[in-house]
């Protein structure tokens, strides 16, 4: 997954244009992705689809013509959606135009202007301050026209039709946390899930930031009624212990599969309400889809030093970092995948689980096994209101020793779904 | 409003009488009073509006002439409701009449007998054990006759006929904080809303304790419906911090508000669950009435050494403790008045409010403010389940912040009620 | 109760047979009982009554004919349902027939084998260590046969229909605590309620563990739709504090009940939530009944290092634990005796009390009688909403203090049933 990162991460992506394309075709190169490309001024919900934007060069030269600020050394140091500009101004005009972190010197911060023209850069603001009164040459070679907003999809489908979704934004230029670990995991996953016959479908979606999310809704309208949840995913690769985000709902599927595999995990990790505030579940959770979707991150939205800066590079980011978020939401899958309702079909007293071979034999001891504690649960608690999961929470038992003894007890006809 | 309680203080009130009649009509003076006359012997609920008591003079002289009791230096000396008396009696036999505070020698304790004949006389407990044995003359100058039984209304009408109650008892004599200091900041409440065009009609009833209030429910039975809620106002001016008693629903508009301003103000304070015992919420809160009335206190019922004794004299309220319960009356209005459900005509995705120039335009920065995360909370909750309150509650926001950031929504159409 | 322990201490029982009955027998001699005999090959639920077992002599012989192992010495020496062998073996095949605790070697462990057919015997870890190489003779003198499971009922009807019940397991040999212990404080309150006129039946069955109650309910299916509730009693003497173990449903009248009483008693106990284990709850509780069965022992099942050993013997209970339980219970059927939902027919204001005698006349006075509070919470509560034992709990109060209040306001006319 490091290597992952390490080639999407040079790329400099956008909302749109043609950083945005590469990452989707490097995406493609492991999994199969779906791209879709809507048209520079389709309505989309409440929102437009801006024009494309694609950026070649941009500097900033000093009097002597040195380049004190170069896009070719870092993409950060250009103001998304930056307008085209060749002038000559003075440092004091120039300043306007600067964003840094006074607070961090040595970091270049990460800003865009998406719905309001203007031009900027980004730099450190040790440079900053160590730039001469004078004239600077300003070069920006940019292009925003119409053209598309690019998103691509994967899909895993499943013996049902309802869906968890996975969703990635993939508009931030080099940003390592933010978001490409979170792509590298997605794409891991994608493999993993691929290999299975899971029973519900699994949708990644890699897209920009809230227009791209905007933009898949209003596309799939007619979908979101099957969306059982799903996650956004991003800062996937920190050093920091899992933090994960309910939905609005706070109890949906994904909610309840996510808490039980982080407590059973041991992990440290952390669980916030929902907040209308973050990734793109501010989209999937506007009230009017109030989708089941919660956001699993490491260390959260903006809860890090090098949070949208120049110090969010490959080197912050870890393969077990990754590994494990990775882990974590394998398991939660596999919550999700054998998570449903049993009946009792012998619900009055207990049915004898001895000559059925599912109890020891001989009583009397108090030792009795987990195994068959998870079956005594869930015989008494399959009464069409509680779930595996509810099951296994209420009675303290893992997750899969309660689904092992439902199978069971499923193999002796003692259950039916 | 000190001044106020300091020309009420001298009064010697009851629940009928013209000491009570005194006091709504210096209250008169300051905001405008209808007030009631309502019949001795009128059927009111269980109960019976009783015979008038009136006073003019009282005292005890010992042996040699000597006043060692005489109401006209404190009108707690007289049991409230005593029958008139002249007779001449041994120590004795007039102990039997005689009320003190052993454990605090040195006050006058407040007795009544309302509803059970009898006469008697309070006093400190060191003169009581300072009294020579001997015949005492006693004699009580005092009315028990048909007449009325009076009490106050002011009422500030609002857009909506819902009404909110300040409910102030007002038949207690000399006593300051217990209960001339809520009936001072009740006036000044009355006249600040005066000076609003409140959205909520507000009606203050300054009413004797019990039977006024049970009079005034019987009265206006047809009125109740229309009750949003209220308070009863005691206590309003001691040293100690505030505390509210829940209505008996526990959750009533009142309820909520009160315990979010406390919460927000950062004030010490407690809230205490309902109980049926304490001032006329024990009334309105009657589970054929359920109104939402919750209590508003400093220190509460009986939860000071002075309360109900001579010790509850001007000296013990404060100024600023009056201005306290004042302003935090004035903060649960401001709430009232501005709770309200809206609905988000946008609740699909989140709607551009950039274009709508409710958004910063430069993207990336991680320290949005307050006011922009209080417009995606109202967006995202504004689902017709959650009042502008419940939003300011789930998002730990002043709610003043919550309520300007819908009124900009609404200013764009965004949201509509 | 401890000399009722003794006497039946001794007698072999099982879940069926011989030792069964002799239990119900001597059960029968201190309250009528009503017995069923209920034949093998009777299907019962999911279940069949198995044959009927029945001992007589059982030892194991060295090869200078010393019996090593005598059934005589302690009927714990032999598996429960033992099939029947005379042979003679050398130790090493023995063993495999052989049952020890090597971490409590002094002590004889219990076991059973009722449905799969072997034999084998039980014995002190240190004794089997002893034993020298060699062969061995092998006796047991016993009988697995058609014949019957027997149960035993001591009904005391009361007003309603609707019934609480308490039933014991006793189908254990020589333990003391589990469950002779529980026998012999139902027998006492079954006397003491005797006394009584009660308004709920109270049923008391005396069955074997597991089969018995399948069966005793596989014929009582019409039955249990007036089970309000009820108990397993068990472990009813040890020395350890009071476990009450919540019915599945976890609120039921029993459930309220017993933590009532617990908590206000201030004797130190725990209330654990349901699981399905443990004693005859796992049939009452199991989700076709779902009965708001409970469970109350002193130290719970398998709790104590005694639990299902020879160490469970007569001098393991004492009768202050056994007495503390009865008394216990004795609360808790005075509470669901006594608890019932009032409608306050005063529901408008407060009830003038004090013109019916119910109040004290003299105001002012701050310390209030428990006795009057209960009165206001009684009419304030009784909405039909909330019975008296809802009332004791959200007022703190002891619920005798509520009930004797209620009795009151009944008295006067002012709540009715």
């Amino acid at each position: 997954m490091k290597e992952l990162v390490e080639r999407l991460y040079p790329v400099c992506r956008s909302i749109t244009g043609n950083g945005l394309r590469r990452t989707l075709e490097i995406v493609g190169e492991h999994i199969e992705l779906a791209v879709s490309e809507v048209p520079t001024g389709t309505p989309v919900l409440d929102w437009t689809v801006p024009r494309e934007w694609n950026i070649r060069d941009a500097w900033v030269k000093d009097a002597g013509g040195r380049k004190v600020i170069d896009f070719a050394e870092h993409n950060l140091h250009v103001v998304g959606y930056s307008t085209p500009v060749h002038a000559t101004m003075p440092l004091a005009e120039l300043r306007e135009h600067l964003h840094t972190l006074p607070d961090q010197p040595t970091l270049i911060p990460y800003r865009t202007s998406y719905y309001a023209e203007t031009w900027g850069f980004c730099l450190r603001h040790d440079v900053l301050e160590s730039l001469p009164d004078g004239d600077y040459e300003v070069f920006i070679d940019s292009t925003l026209e119409d053209g598309h907003l690019s998103y691509g999809e994967h899909v895993i489908p499943g013996e049902l039709t309802d869906e968890i979704i996975f969703s990635c934004h993939v508009c931030h230029p080099s940003l390592a946390n933010d978001n490409m670990a979170s792509v590298a995991v997605a794409v891991e996953l994608a493999e993993r899930l691929a290999a299975t016959k899971p029973r519900h479908t699994y949708r990644f979606i890699f897209a920009p930031g809230t227009i791209g999310a905007i933009t898949w809704l209003a596309r799939n309208f007619e979908r979101v009624d099957r969306i059982r949840g799903g996650f956004t995913l991003a800062c996937a690769g920190d050093r920091g212990s899992l933090t994960y985000k309910r939905s609005r709902r706070g109890d949906a599927p994904v909610d309840r599969a996510v808490e039980h595999v982080l407590r059973e995990s041991g992990r440290p990790h952390r669980v916030l309400d929902f907040s209308p505030y973050g990734y793109d579940e501010r989209q999937y959770c506007s009230p009017g889809f109030n989708l089941g979707v919660g956001s699993l991150t490491r260390t959260p939205y903006a809860g890090y030093p090098e949070y949208h800066t120049s110090g969010d590079n490959p080197d912050f980011v870890t393969e077990e970092s990754m590994a494990d978020t990775l882990e974590t939401l394998c398991e939660v899958v596999a919550v999700l995948e054998r998570d449903r309702r049993y009946v009792n079909l012998s619900p009055y007293g207990e049915p004898q689980l001895g000559r059925r071979g599912l109890y020891d034999s001989l009583g009397g001891r108090s030792d009795t096994k987990q195994a068959q504690m998870a079956m005594l649960w869930v015989l008494n608690l399959s009464d069409g209101d509680h779930s595996l999961l509810d099951i296994a929470q209420r009675a303290g038992l893992p997750f899969a020793t309660v689904a092992d003894a439902a199978d069971a007890l499923r193999g002796a006809g003692l259950v039916k779904e």
